[in-house]
């Protein structure tokens, strides 16, 4: 039932375990920690479920924990800080690790602050939704928001090792399951056709937590991340494509005040708004629009961002994303159901309409 | 005049420039410059003296700067997160270019916020203390301090080139020229003893800040940083050597409270105190002992740690230094005038007395 994957990154390749149970698992964990001094970093609603098992996984061990709130709201500087103080108040030398025990939030805040930790300490991965699972948990991108832009604050530091225990998902609120989709179902968009043929067989299935379902969704997800990846680290190219509706996504959180829609959810609708606008650069057939908003409204995600966010807003919220260079706001565009762009050539009119539109 | 060494990195090496008037050359800053946002981030005593100057020569390009207080008691989150305010205000994209002008704390500072801004972005130094012109510039090391502990909080990220004007030191108090001398013993020290005894028969020169004095002290402790973060850029190994005094030192500011010991003050005293101990161990003359002492004293620098700093509290702060692994103090001991090891068999007893003693 375990799947193990590897992102090859030379020297900082690591392994992605997937499975039921894993997080119990000590062996899993001791290759990878150094020295003595480990420090979990999670939150309020994942520590009452998986900090004990956790904590029994690496007995013998210095552990600590941290326990932050949970939400997009707190991934902020200040609630950073305190992942420095509790290390610091423990006195945990260069020589710890971190392991972030949650979801995006979670590891995102970790894992930067393990990159950040006396210039950079070891950090293993341990996701417990479905988002992490499929994607943030993988490439090492960390970060924290700024009120002016999501993830603005940050650095790539990969971790030891990502291990994904798919028991945890049955724990998962059905809305959070739901966002993690628009992850599972962008990979299929940007590079894998058949990818998405099965998903829109599957999709009750996954809505239900099939276990076999979701196991194979997760696999060909982590394997396409990785492989993307692998290829181009620090995004100076085709990882960007990972971002599709994510700049769309990015500004409607940013809008909205962060944790009000959740990242999957945003992205959903950014996926159905860089369709949209494909379609209307002509390089998308509406059939496949419509196709891409039928997925999404069936995986339980919005298709449209909010009413109040207008075209103006949008475009200012969006001067701010890291893909603009130059100047130039470069977006991820589809050009067939499972192929993605990257193009800076965007036709301002066509943008403004897709900015401004809100199908019925 | 003018002499450029270069810091041999692979693809990641630079110049650092070192002469008369440098600030003001526009062909020192346009190679390195690679979108036409730029941020020049300095301080309150630096920017009067030095902005306008460093604006002409980037005469043409999108210019801005945040002007942050001076002194290391502001190397803080809260005030690093202001150039992400700045930097985001203007909407600067991840092709902008950070340039640092002023002494170690700017430098620290503004290297950390363009290693981390949308995970990072493109820096120049442009140190204008004799401090920040022999060390803090050159070699990556960037960072802010938590108040349990010294550059806790911090990333490696290598500047694109360093430009030293060394009309700049003209300006500069004689307390700062005295801190900065700290660190140029500290390469005579560690690794060089005929530099040690040039120091020793210029040292009035330096004080009186003869220029050919002060730009053969600059050039030739650049050599040696250069020479030794090309060979170790992670201190995993003798990088650390660079940290003589450091540990000790580092205590001794934390404890002061940050911005009452100037950083190469506290050196000064904590190479005092690690030849001391490096004596006690056994692996030192008393005369050499003496000779540091008396190098440090005419420097204009103390020799002692404050009265009410206590072996207790020394060890305390001592415990969550950088160079803490698996629960031991590792320390830089001299064995030799020009000679230096990193060790972790410290004898307690003799440490104990170093940090009890005060010498008359």
């Amino acid at each position: 039932m375990t799947r193990t994957l590897e992102v090859d990154l030379g020297d900082r390749s690591y392994p992605i375990h997937i499975g039921p149970g894993l997080l119990h698992d000590p062996v899993l964990y001791r290759p990878h920690i150094r020295g003595r001094q480990v420090m979990i970093v999670t939150n309020e609603t994942v520590a009452p479920l998986y900090l004990a098992p956790l904590r029994a996984a690496l007995d013998g061990l210095e552990v600590c924990e941290v326990v932050l709130p949970d939400g997009e709201q707190y991934k902020t500087l200040e609630v950073w800080n305190r992942i420095f103080d509790a290390l610091l108040d423990a006195r945990f030398a260069r020589d710890c690790t971190l392991i972030a025990l949650g979801g995006g939030v979670v590891g995102d805040m970790a894992g930067f602050a393990a990159a950040c930790y006396q210039r950079g300490v070891a950090f293993i991965q341990v996701p417990t939704t479905l988002l992490s699972q499929v994607d943030s948990s993988v490439g090492g991108k960390t970060g924290i928001n700024h009120p002016a832009g999501k993830n603005m604050i940050g650095a790539f530091h990969q971790p030891l090792a990502v291990i994904a225990d798919t028991e945890t998902l049955d724990t998962l609120p059905q809305r959070e399951l739901s966002a993690g989709l628009a992850e599972v179902l962008k990979y299929g968009l940007i590079r894998d056709p058949a990818f998405l043929d099965w998903l829109e067989s599957h999709m009750a299935e996954l809505l239900s937590r099939d276990p076999e379902a979701l196991a194979h969704a997760i696999r060909r997800s982590c394997e396409i991340k990785a492989q993307i990846v692998a290829e181009d680290e620090l995004e100076s190219g085709q990882r960007a494509l990972l971002n599709l509706g994510h700049t769309f996504g990015h500004a409607i959180e940013t809008a909205s005040g962060y944790g009000n829609w959740l990242h999957g959810e945003a992205v959903g609708a950014g996926m159905c708004m860089a369709a949209d606008l494909s379609a209307r650069m002509g390089w998308l057939a509406e059939a496949d629009v419509e196709r891409v908003r039928r997925l999404v409204t069936c995986a339980g995600l919005p298709t449209e961002p909010p009413p109040e966010l207008d075209a103006e807003r949008f475009r200012e919220l969006m001067a701010v994303d890291k893909k603009v260079l130059d100047g130039r706001l470069r977006l991820v565009l589809l050009t067939a159901v499972g192929e993605a762009v990257i193009s800076d050539e965007i036709d301002q009119d066509q943008l403004t309409a897709t900015l401004s539109a809100r199908r019925p």
